[in-house]
């Protein structure tokens, strides 16, 4: 990107796959980077090492990355802090990061790249930050959500992906942090699109799996992405989203990629469930949270609380948690009376 | 589909892969049909053996299914005629189409299912067939696209398409023509955003193809067909389209099926640009026509008149008729200035 106007000081709290190869990214754009972790035998691989081999094998990070598990350390002096921790935890950590910030009189940008909604209030993870994050104690909120595989980053693959915020300077200022040769940033205002789209796809992606499972083709494939993101783009509405949004990187971008790749947990939870296992076998299988199926209650419970027609949601919902079978669903669905497309 | 209302008496003209898997549907779905073709083995084929070995090699069609190369004998009374020729033929065959209506004194509703553009002139399908066809011979105009293999219509898989028509009711009775257990029709009434999507996406296809033949990865093509989308959905508003037509399935859905699917002719010429054949080598290897190096002159000189912003566009225009390097092309589309996602 040429010369560097200001190199800036950021704490990134989450040294995932995707957190720490965000704190790379930041290390490569010339800036100084904390990055958090509360694995202490983590916070040593990543110092001694330059590895993070659990979560990015084989990737060698720069030297000039310093990792921690102290948070106050992470935080002192940041410019900006990035949450990249998972859904369920974003609550507590912004309750930790408050203690901090309040001892150190600190007033950070706040940027998040975690995808999904809280469990339960099914709120949205700036939402959650917000409640917890006074106004005296942040600069601002910005999302960066997008069609982003942490590995192809890694490698300096090209990956477009957007920052959101109601305040366009500060998702200029995070577009500016991030972008590089082989990272394009995007600003977009509308945070409530940019964070349900996020959110939803990976109901849809459950879907895509299920339809690979049993065996449908390309067609049918293309006809549930294109027809899921109207159904989650009609939800993001709902709650204030603009439609355009999901035509963009967070929206159909992030779908694409979520519902084409074999490498998406929810994609390959829907896979098994096509092939006929149960949602249990699934889920023992996977070893791991599958987001998708938490986040298909939440849809189905906010389109049922707003009367939004969502006819694939429902249908994943009726295979997971009411146990009815993918190709019945799928035979209500097509037998279903002629729609208009933009209704 | 149940009972069946009305049989009605459909034309279609053209019978290569997707036309007469078309017609295959139309008599599987009770109507009676005329298949119209100018080769007359290829009708003794279709009549005698029921198969079309050179387009759809192993279908068996239904003995219902007529097959005639008199275009008179085939439109008479008829109360639609579907055209699915290639889109450089439209223009003729409408005024073939003109001679036979006026002689027959009829007026039925017209259909389309072809897409591109008219060389050289760069007008839409129906532009073309409706400034043939006066008003006082046809019923009516209804474009069929989205995203479909005809090889998987043909083996019932399940495929979604849109109906457009500026007239609902029209729009509405051809949903009714095509519907059935494995073919969901979604009306639409933005004829503009059908038409242009169907032809543009075409050359986003061919980058998606370079950046597979460059060996990037999921996120590189994610970002190519959502930014495509984004260009080729503002080149189409420039036309009076509506944007949210391109989230719909003659939109993102048919961009999702030719950037995903290695049969589509495009991609495969834009992954051996990727590989760094020639132009020349490119098409001397497919010897068949590749729509998206005519539709991306189209596009490009398009974009040029009426000042719209179409870099990826432009990018595949400089490698395709100026002899850029694809490379050279991509990292100048990574050094763009930071951008706004919905600008």
């Amino acid at each position: 990107m040429g010369v560097r106007i200001m190199t800036r000081k950021i704490a990134v709290l989450g040294a995932g796959s995707w957190g720490s190869v965000l704190a790379k990214v930041l290390v490569d754009n010339g800036h100084q980077v904390n990055l958090w972790t509360n694995m202490q035998a983590q916070a040593d691989e990543l110092n001694n090492q330059h590895t993070n081999e659990h979560y990015m094998p084989g990737l060698v990070y720069p030297e000039a990355l310093v990792t921690t598990t102290d948070l106050k350390a992470a935080v002192d002096g940041a410019d900006a802090v990035l949450f990249v921790v998972p859904t369920k935890v974003i609550r507590l950590v912004s309750q930790q990061l408050v203690a901090v910030l309040k001892e150190l009189k600190q007033k950070p940008l706040l940027i998040h790249a975690s995808k999904g909604l809280e469990l339960g209030s099914h709120k949205r993870i700036s939402e959650v930050i917000l409640e917890e994050v006074p106004a005296d104690l942040h600069g601002g909120m910005v999302v960066l959500s997008g069609p982003s595989h942490a590995e192809e980053v890694a490698k300096q693959d090209i990956t477009l992906i957007t920052a959101a915020s109601e305040d366009l300077v500060a998702a200029k200022l995070v577009q500016e942090l991030f972008m590089n040769n082989y990272l394009r940033i995007y600003t977009n205002q509308d945070v409530i699109g940019v964070e349900t789209g996020a959110a939803f796809k990976n109901v849809i992606a459950i879907g895509a799996g299920a339809l690979h499972g049993l065996g449908y083709g390309d067609d049918a494939k293309a006809a549930l992405m294109t027809r899921g993101l109207a159904e989650i783009s009609r939800l993001g509405v709902a709650f204030g989203a603009d439609p355009l949004t999901f035509i963009g990187l967070s929206g159909v971008g992030d779908l694409i990629v979520t519902c084409t790749s074999v490498h998406s947990r929810n994609w390959r939870a829907g896979d098994q469930l096509g092939q006929g296992k149960s949602l249990q076998e699934v889920i023992d299988n996977m070893g791991m949270v599958i987001e998708g199926i938490n986040t298909c209650k939440a849809a189905y419970e906010l389109a049922q609380a707003k009367g939004i027609e969502m006819p694939i949601t429902e249908a994943i919902y009726h295979v997971l948690y009411e146990n009815k079978d993918v190709k019945d669903e799928i035979a209500t669905l097509m037998k279903r009376e002629g729609k208009t497309e933009l209704a």
